[in-house]
């Protein structure tokens, strides 16, 4: 088996990449497309169904499982995939996020974070050393640094001073974990805000740290698709071109085109599981909210082009029911649907690089989507800081 | 196929039959366990669920699936079984017992019963002959006539009077319906509340009237244990031989197996997916209450012995942090396992039946869960009316 961390990128179109990530749970294909499983659990589908919609990396969230069941608990159940059954490669947060979005109460210095459960409002503390400590416990694939995410509306001075805090993390981060230890792979998260000089910056002072991949941290968090799209834009080519890049809790399928675009490699949100819970759901015929009188009647599939459980066995008019009946199935239907879209999205992208069609694809998706993935942004992206910090 | 309706009993032990009864949709091999799909959806469960977990029927509810989505809506998708993606056999109540249990104000004449939905307020009038049409647009595989369930507590004289109603209300049923039309078959219910010889009256009653089963309704309404079984125990082996027998709404693991020792074939109960959802959980070592703190750190499966989807994948520590943390995945992964042991139980009931071992496995299972069903009737049984009627 390859060394995890290895990266061999197979073709390129433009700036976009098609690649391969070698992990200690298997490869990854890129562009890639990662279902969020906040608590040990992708919401409302079971790990039989991530396989058959195809996933082939999911993600998990520090802070929720730092606090239940505990990441100790974890390790002596033989660490997250076990736990979970789940027995392809995880990434996990560094919980910095939640910490900054979840947490009412938290105070923060050089040495860390501490804050307030948002459970029970019990006093914690990160430190770098202790976000990367808990992801040993969880044995994820994939660790994420500590980090600050400055939410959208910081002053450009807190925001530089606070990315090379981010930076000094990083370092101490990197420092309690031996590159290449245990299989698992430390991401080092680019900040820096909306101004393109301290992205640079940002990135400048990771380079400096071995990493074996570079995530971009703090978009999507309540700035306008124009003032995405132009960080985006800006750094993600500027990335090292040898290494993953990732794009943190980003987005819409328009946003996840327009980051393929810019060179990105992996993607996460929370989108299209909170969406299907709210009855959205994403087709190849753009969105559909299954609550609308109109499908009543409806005994066509959700979407004719989709090879989903859901699409194959269910009429229209069967999920609207049971979205208005407020059954459980409906749920797990719509979920599974939903990210068996995003990953089709993942793999047209895959497949129209290696064939020098990306441009084109993009721009098959924006006629159906529109320009501006805010459109689709609505119901809240997973990187929204409820209050800002600093 | 074989015309739906044939019965065919192979084995005989004590009073306890084994047969195969024939339906529109295939053949079911008894003594049978069905899951309740309330809503057109068995809660929290896929028909995926449902198939690996081995159900062969499942139920309908008459009552709701005509106030939402509506029976019409359903016929003109070409049925029940289409509608939700079940090419099994379905057996739909007549609505009767939701009528009486659910709604707040009814009033009840020889012409049918009026009520208002549960819904929204609305009136609405189930007449025998509008029960039987709902199930016709539904399309079940076997319909039930429009009874009076008569609550535990009610007296002689309106039990008496009441019963005679049902009758009358069964012949109504069975003429609107040919025997044998579209391949669905109905089945009489045997009411009498509980008193021997009113029992022993309405089935003299019903059995004048050509049906293809029969049925016994008004048990676990709220009576002692000893009270159910006395009435199981004498009208269970005086109803037809040739006939398939159903005892509603019954219930747990001990009271299944009194009723198939009496001579019943088929039983529904909502205890193991209503317990599912509230964390009991029924095993081959007794129940589990899977909140409980004990199986935090507990690597083992729910159970040994059982090998559906749940058991084979997860711990008791992950099933009981899903619950904890109100993940709906917890909702499936208990129901379905709840579903597969009351599968199991029905199989093992077959098995042992067929092997003359029928006494056997009833002593060991009661060596698990006692002699009093009761105990394990907690949660609430289905055919527990809310308020009592007369």
């Amino acid at each position: 088996m390859p060394v995890p961390g290895r990266f061999t990128i197979h073709a390129r179109d433009g700036k976009a990449r098609r690649a391969t990530l070698h992990t200690a749970h298997g490869e990854i294909q890129t562009p890639v497309f990662m279902p969020v499983g906040t608590q040990g659990s992708v919401k409302a589908v079971g790990p039989d169904d991530l396989l058959q919609a195809g996933s082939q990396i999911i993600l998990g969230n520090t802070y929720h499982l730092y606090l239940r069941p505990g990441d100790e608990l974890v390790a002596r159940r033989g660490g997250l995939h076990r736990f979970m059954s789940w027995d392809k490669p995880i990434l996990t947060d560094s919980g910095g996020f939640q910490v900054f979005s979840l947490s009412t109460i938290r105070k923060i210095s050089e040495k860390g974070v501490e804050f307030r459960s948002y459970l029970d409002g019990s006093k914690h503390f990160f430190s770098p050393e202790k976000a990367i400590s808990i992801q040993q416990n969880l044995g994820s694939d994939i660790m994420m640094v500590l980090d600050e995410c400055v939410g959208y509306g910081a002053d450009r001075e807190y925001t530089a001073r606070s990315l090379e805090r981010t930076t000094r993390w990083a370092r101490r981060c990197r420092e309690v974990h031996t590159p290449g230890a245990d299989g698992q792979l430390m991401f080092g998260i680019i900040q820096g805000g909306f101004h393109e000089d301290l992205r640079e910056e940002s990135l400048g002072q990771l380079l400096e740290i071995p990493f074996e991949g570079y995530a971009i941290g703090g978009l999507s968090v309540g700035e306008s698709t124009e003032d995405m799209y132009r960080i985006l834009n800006h750094i993600g080519p500027r990335m090292p071109e040898e290494k993953p890049r990732y794009l943190m809790g980003v987005g819409t399928p328009m946003d996840i085109l327009e980051g393929i675009e810019s060179g990105v490699d992996m993607f996460d949100c929370v989108l299209p599981t909170r969406n299907a819970r709210n009855g959205t759901l994403f087709t190849s015929q753009g969105k559909v909210n299954i609550k609308r009188a109109e499908f009543r009647e409806d005994d066509g599939p959700l979407d004719p082009n989709c090879q989903c459980y859901t699409c194959r066995n269910f009429s229209r008019a069967y999920l609207r029911h049971l979205y208005t009946a407020r059954e459980i199935l409906s749920y797990r239907l719509n979920s599974l649907h939903n990210i068996a879209f995003f990953l089709e999205l993942a793999r047209q992208a895959r497949e129209a690089i290696e064939g020098g069609r990306f441009a084109e694809l993009k721009a098959h998706y924006q006629g159906i989507y529109g320009t501006d993935g805010r459109n689709q942004r609505k119901g809240g992206a997973h990187h929204k800081p409820k209050r800002r910090f600093g």
